[in-house]
């Protein structure tokens, strides 16, 4: 009964911070299983205790398609209790502010922040403001913000820069744990996947109790493309839209922002390779990770014992950690997160008409579960 | 007929440098079709102009179960004229030597020696041997080899070392173009992949003219592990043999060396960027790339505009390379052949029985191919 | 009385993008010689052909101190024309932005932009408006700014994020080749380097023609801490003022930004190391890249064979490129042109007083001179 | 007295495993003071508590000047208690051996293993014997030796690579604390340095109580050149002998192995900062990491309670480690102890005539003190 009160409101929640059209499918309703472990309550990357995602949807006119979506470690003040992190590079293209002190010192401490290319400014802005503004912060004159970004441009008037520091403020303001919004919200209101229309998506994973009974979870920002594949079927040869097709050199490019939580107790060194397992599991959706693609991985692990106090009043950092050999179970709890989660932006976003009259249409539902039963992989 | 005759003479020599027993199948018989491109000619390294192909099979008593592949970039003196070149590393549990150098000046001046684990310095001996012995080279005090290796021992009595700097010698003094040997064959003699019997596996794909026409050949040494799929099917989970099957944390690691070899006329930069795709092709085998897991890719291109002079004549390097953005469908065509050359090696690979009586069959063919069709991918 | 001319035309330049008060001294009466190589013309980093620097200097009321610092390696459109270019972290505690598309690609395609740590944003955004408003780019969607920062919180009210886009703009729009201002301009205006006063230094070197006779060019902003040397005499120590003095744990933070530009014909890998020997010349100065100091440096060409065209007509891209043995030199006058640029920093330099009340002394040109003699280095 | 005795000791296990003449000069009468932070006792990486270093110096005939050091991080079994370790490149043209597992990973599970150019195979076979032969490692069929390596091929005939295994196993069997053997001593024996006889160089800094009273060790193979400073006196400008000098492109290629040994309890991560700052060190002496230098830093931290248990009994790695901000003086510390154990090498190694004739001179001792007082650094 709570957990359903809890969706309630939450789909309250939606609706006021989600602009005005139905942008979301259920994800519960995607006709396919991926891999072979559990997934959490919501399979979404709220799985992992404490974290919070908010979005923040602009559609308006005909040419704004666009937003942010927000995802917050822990409720508490990430700079002075920052956690540790990693962001793995699967291609470089793109703007992604942050990452060399994320590498440098091993932690985070702002939010992640996704948005479109030309808005990271925004983004960072937003961060500091946010950082700033905490009343144990007022001392703080140096904050290093996450901002992630795809390029929306094909639906998206991205050139007018719509994204305000105050939209997301508004998504950090109202994150939430529990359900996630999917398909057609936040930094995903305008993006492409594999020639569909793409979105937001998010999905998690459970280890075994043997394996530490860990949680992992992902969300997703699709916007590139490849040979999609679903659950391992080849719907985008299927549907003939793929690129390379009629040996043709289809544009391909776009990007894909991944942030993977985990409450398993990984430092930094082990959280990279956690982030690198995230794009084995892009590369499993058919993505080829094209020369334009900016796909980034950004992984932190939420374990309270891991902490970093900004300043600390003991001499020495103590912690308990995974030994290496026992990181094997999360790393495919990672890749089986990342393709699900990529798979449910595409269940979960809706057609959309915006720049330009540039129109996306979304994966075709019910000739994709056709194919799916073509190939024995339909589970509803 | 030529190409029949050229076959008869390569099945000889391969008579010659392979011990013993019938250690491969043929992989024309893979029941299953990978991705969208073309395949090369012999669908094998080979199929790049120019590299050449040696195994020494090392299989005797109840114990020695190894070997080395050798592959050389082209036939001439490798370096007094050096490939542009890259390696990625997928997971750095593995002693892979050179890297540092190809890094560093963007060239490979050697052939690729692959072999088990505890012989990377015999590798690394005869590939001196080998370079010092040729005649432009009498002045040479300095040559950077570069070998791989993943972890036999359990067919294998790895701890005696049985591959000699000699053995690799033999292999690379017959190292041929034309049809490559796969299966339980050089490095691959003793190695495990998915729980079954892994070994050497080679694969190509042909872009289209639109897209330049190149050539992407790749050749592996699969030991590794994960839920094995083939060409998305989920092989490993019908077979009920995957990691953490029943929740329990089996056994999963082992490694996957990866050589990828072009015409395309990429620079080592390009060549980076080329072999992190081929890992992700590994992705899509269900390869999870393991705490315990060493996995590289080596990457080059054997285009002549490109060929590294060791002591040019002229005061600067006149390349003609690809624009990045004419990178993308060599990505895809690398993602394709070494996920295919992965499931090359599986098919290939006979059942064997080594150190302390270990054995490990080969990939049931007839439930595969059963299972294949089940999900409606049996395409002999 | 030739100098004090000199102080006024600087001052006249000055008056036109600086904001008020007399914050620069002139380099040439820098009284020490650093190294072994000949200095350009202008013993800046404009001495490269084409490249062009712009200062917005914001000093206002007692607490604003603080400005932006541009250079643009070319004068024509660097979005259409990219230059090879190569970003170095030395210790990646800092915000700079647009280092992973660098990386990815090898190519620099905005102005690099220098300022504080809490208005990266701002670089970012004058970046791209920069780049949207130039006539061909009336469609580009996506664009890489490079914007580096130091954190002046010291002297100026760093919270107030006080440089604004346009402010970048004006830098952007008088940037100009010639003679470099220093000291306490731009970017360098609230800078604090070794405990006196740092801010912006620039310093050349070139090559003998039997090494090409390329140029160096450097330009650095300066705010980290060490134990000073001028050229190899210990200042820091005759002084009493460096870290651990009286093993006690003062502070040291700050930054470093390096930006090295030069017209030899290195691609990206190469100019990557060019831009790691730039940091030994920071290594030189005394600087230990404390664990609180951002330093990093982007290196690029403007050789004018090695341009990237955005859109290019020509199937291929041809260069001509040095060897790798021939960048031994080159990598010689990065280190030597870092070292003296930050000398050349500490020098131009003038005492300030800002941000509540903080006061930060020049380094005391008289005593250092007197030190300098101890050590028989004095070369006026 | 009971120092005097033990190296009484030292002296004699010198004369057995030292080939025959009179290679070493005494570090101590080294004229001149580098740096702030006081020395460890022996002012060697011995210093550190636990490290052992051991050499095999191979001079016979007219040809065989080489040889082997060895460092070993703690007394035990290296595989079962591994020690956190990181590995920085400062410019990869060279072979060094096990740098990939020791970055996944984060630890170090074998000696440290130092020689030249094409004997790194016999270091690699000389550690995995090593530790497959201690009782304990009966099982072990797998093992990561780190094997660094300079090029002696001046004065020692490389390609006949005479370093065996078995006088790898001796300089291992015996390895001390201690005093450090310097100069012309294992794989310091023939090589040159800026021009003059390099070799082996130790030296070692502690840090003051308050900031944690940890020490830092450094050993160099030194075989680099550019523009000599010794306590940033220019001696090499003073000597004539440097690179570029007469604006002529002199040989200035090598290469430099440096290896960092802490108590401090560092994470991988902050080792590889340390190290990193190591090769600032190098930077002090003039070296420019030339194209042809093959230059790394090996760091390692012997603080027992970060010990990676290589079978662990417990399910949590538990640690306590400096947190970031307390790293900075064990940077200044790695920076000065390098910066002093290059310099020590070369006052410590005698002339050498080997290969060829080919004849390199020991640093002219009485010149460079008469150099040192005229700029007033002379301090004995």
């Amino acid at each position: 009964m709570k957990h359903l009160c809890c969706f309630g409101m939450l789909l309250l929640a939606g609706v006021l911070y989600t602009t005005g059209i139905a942008a979301q499918r259920a994800v519960s309703e995607v006709p396919v299983r991926i891999g072979v472990l559990p997934r959490g309550l919501y399979n979404a990357i709220t799985d992992v205790e404490g974290v919070k995602v908010g979005h923040k949807t602009l559609i308006s006119g005909t040419a704004v398609r666009t937003g942010a979506t927000v995802i917050l470690p822990h409720g508490g003040n990430l700079f002075q209790e920052k956690v540790p992190a990693a962001i793995y590079v699967g291609n470089g293209f793109g703007k992604l502010a942050g990452i060399t002190q994320v590498r440098e010192l091993g932690t985070l401490e702002s939010p992640v922040i996704l948005t479109n290319t030309l808005n990271v400014a925004a983004g960072i802005n937003a961060g500091i403001s946010y950082t700033l503004a905490q009343k144990e912060n007022r001392e703080v004159q140096s904050v290093n913000v996450v901002v992630g970004e795809t390029n929306d441009g094909y639906l998206n008037d991205i050139r007018g820069r719509h994204v305000t520091e105050n939209d997301i403020q508004e998504a950090l303001q109202h994150a939430a744990s529990g359900k996630v919004a999917q398909g057609n919200v936040g930094a995903g209101t305008g993006t492409v996947c594999f020639g569909f229309k793409g979105g937001i998506g998010s999905a998690s994973r459970v280890l075994p109790k043997a394996s530490g009974g860990y949680t992992v979870g992902v969300l997703v920002q699709t916007n590139f493309g490849g040979v999609l594949e679903i659950a391992g079927v080849p719907v985008g040869k299927e549907l003939g839209k793929y690129f390379l097709k009629d040996q043709l050199n289809h544009p391909v490019d776009g990007s894909c922002m991944i942030v993977v939580a985990t409450d398993a107790p990984l430092d930094a060194r082990n959280l990279e390779r956690l982030a690198k397992r995230a794009f084995m599991g892009l590369a499993k959706t058919g993505g080829i990770a094209s020369n334009g693609s900016g796909d980034y991985v950004i992984a932190f692990s939420t374990n309270k014992g891991l902490r970093v106090t900004h300043a600390p009043k003991v001499p020495l950092y103590a912690t308990q950690t995974l030994f290496n050999d026992d990181s094997s179970p999360l790393f495919l709890a990672a890749i089986e997160a990342t393709e699900e989660a990529i798979i449910h932006s595409l269940f979960a976003a809706a057609t959309m008409t915006g720049y330009k009259d540039h129109k996306v249409d979304a994966l075709p539902r019910e000739t994709v579960i056709s194919i799916l039963k073509k190939y024995n992989r339909y589970q509803p």
